[in-house]
């Protein structure tokens, strides 16, 4: 299997800055809930969700038909790759590596458009919708925000370039850390409907339940329609259903997660600037991407190691390399102690 | 999808004989450490959950290479079939529904075996390997215990009809309702190693766990490495993996369900032979197939339905008709509630 966040994060006395998860930790009230739903795990949940899915539709205000649950987005990336007709598919890097793993298992062609450090990891679109037109994919796989670099865009930057591409061509659009962002969604894109687009969410960060496996996509009907026709019965548990079906009305600890994530994440931005071994990119969720100016990152992680610190380090993201390395925003006290760690390391 | 016992189970106040889950309950020492293990989603679970796989192979004494985990059963069926190598399979009918789904779902030529009611539903073994000596298929779809039929094969008949096939053949044997009879299971078959056998096992049952989603395979290593290969990463949630850990140290609920389901099976089965209208046909697990000796059972559905009592119907099932239906033995008050209104029906 591929190389992920978290990999050294069995070892619990670990401050683990390689997994992206809201440090507020899992909302008070959907906890309860969860605890109260363990007697419930001697019913077999809906077999694919149905009520939870009518819920949802209801919070996000969109037809059913436009939803599909997930056990984590994870399963959606596969069912997604084993579902539609298969081609050409071109992935924008570096990002997640899973979208490559599933959709090459599945017989698709992958190429990639490469980001560029010079332009700070950000599309340049024209050059992207001259791309696609040269290459003619069936698909395309784009995380907004971003893993591992932390860019966002606006609506209005991803509506144009959808809207610039062929009315056959599939935008598969991770937003699994738009929660964090002060942006607004592309769920008009669907509304809309005149491109076919995919957006895969996940309650994994937002929420803190990555322990849960729970996630869902929306996207046009026809995408949606293939997806049902090869998805497994059963294959979110029962506690993800009740967690699913509670995540919007929790709207306090929404905005109190925005608010913390945004103030934090540019205080933390700016220690970082100040840092000479390090170059920080402009991030607009709950990571950042750095780089050491000199050296790989091998021997910061064995410092930050000996320390009680885990880094993700990135050598395995295409356009990137072992000088670069991926940092959650945690808990502000977490926070200063890995600032002041980077402080007083001499690569 | 398919039909499926509990369709009708959400109205909680309905005694659901159509899933066949252990009265009995979740056991105690699991469900307290369920309950501790909320706080802790709010880490991933392990990738493959390569700590409760090795947990689980010192339980039952195989390699871990042997054995990999699914989010329940049913993602084993799924990977099973997208993960070999394709070709003709031959499924023993009637049964349980999604081999036949899955396995078409990725482009397998599916044959059956079907059962006949004049054998009591019971395999003719020499009928079977010259069936399959003629089709020559990749894989066998075996079910033991039967799910609809009830019927339990022996370790040796097993062995024996497995050691006659040809050593390229694949057999898939689902014992999810195994460790409710008193015969042995075949993990033999895989230790002695001469022959391609994947067992198919689920807490969902025999631990009432429906909604945890927890099953697992024991296979041989060249079928476990291939499911390995297009194996998505987290799928078994964080709960899931800390019951699979804890089943096989549950001894006495383990002896104290087989004794319970071995007596009020046979309880039941005395009882229902009493009652003219239906003819019961011998069963070794936790339900009984019956079949009403006059018309069709959806008068008789409506009937308990009145009476709040639901059924399984199994005009679905290859090889039976809409006067089959399928019960499961819950506690002795509730079985006694079915018998007594079966008694009073007149159909």
């Amino acid at each position: 299997m591929n190389k992920h966040g978290g990999y050294t994060g069995n070892n619990q006395e670990m401050l683990d800055f390689s997994i992206n998860i809201n440090p507020l930790g899992i909302p008070k009230r959907v906890k309860n809930r969860l605890i109260q739903g363990i007697d419930d795990l001697v019913n077999y949940p809906e077999i694919s969700g149905q009520s939870s899915i009518e819920k949802l539709a209801k919070d996000i205000d969109i037809n059913s038909e436009n939803i599909v649950l997930g056990n984590g987005a994870i399963e959606l990336i596969y069912l997604f790759a084993r579902s539609q007709t298969k081609g050409k598919v071109l992935i924008i890097q570096p990002t997640f590596n899973e979208y490559e793993r599933a959709l090459k298992l599945y017989g698709w062609e992958t190429e990639d458009y490469i980001l560029e450090k010079s332009n700070n990891f950000r599309i340049n679109p024209d050059e992207l919708i001259q791309k696609i037109e040269k290459i003619q994919p069936q698909a395309v796989f784009f995380c907004n925000p971003n893993n591992p670099t932390g860019c966002v865009y606006s609506r209005v930057f991803v509506s144009d370039l959808v809207k610039a591409s062929s009315k056959d061509l599939i935008w598969f659009i991770d937003e699994s850390f738009m929660e964090f962002t002060k942006e607004d969604d592309n769920l008009p894109l669907i509304k809309n409907g005149d491109n076919l687009v995919f957006l895969l969410r996940s309650l994994t960060k937002f929420y803190a339940l990555p322990g849960l496996r729970i996630g869902y996509g929306i996207g046009s009907e026809s995408i949606i329609k293939k997806m049902v026709k090869y998805k497994e019965p059963w294959t979110i548990n029962g506690l993800g259903l009740i967690a699913v079906g509670l995540a919007y009305d929790e709207k306090d600890f929404q905005k109190q997660t925005k608010d913390y994530i945004s103030s934090e994440r540019d205080r933390v931005y700016q220690e970082l600037n100040k840092i000479k071994s390090i170059q920080v990119f402009k991030s607009g969720t709950d990571f950042h991407l750095c780089q050491l100016k000199q050296g790989t990152v091998k021997d910061l992680q064995i410092y930050l190691e000996n320390h009680g610190i885990n880094i993700r380090t990135c050598e395995d993201f295409k356009g990137l390399d072992d000088s670069y390395f991926r940092i959650a925003i945690k808990k502000q006290e977490n926070n200063q102690q890995l600032l002041e760690e980077l402080k007083k390391w001499r690569g």
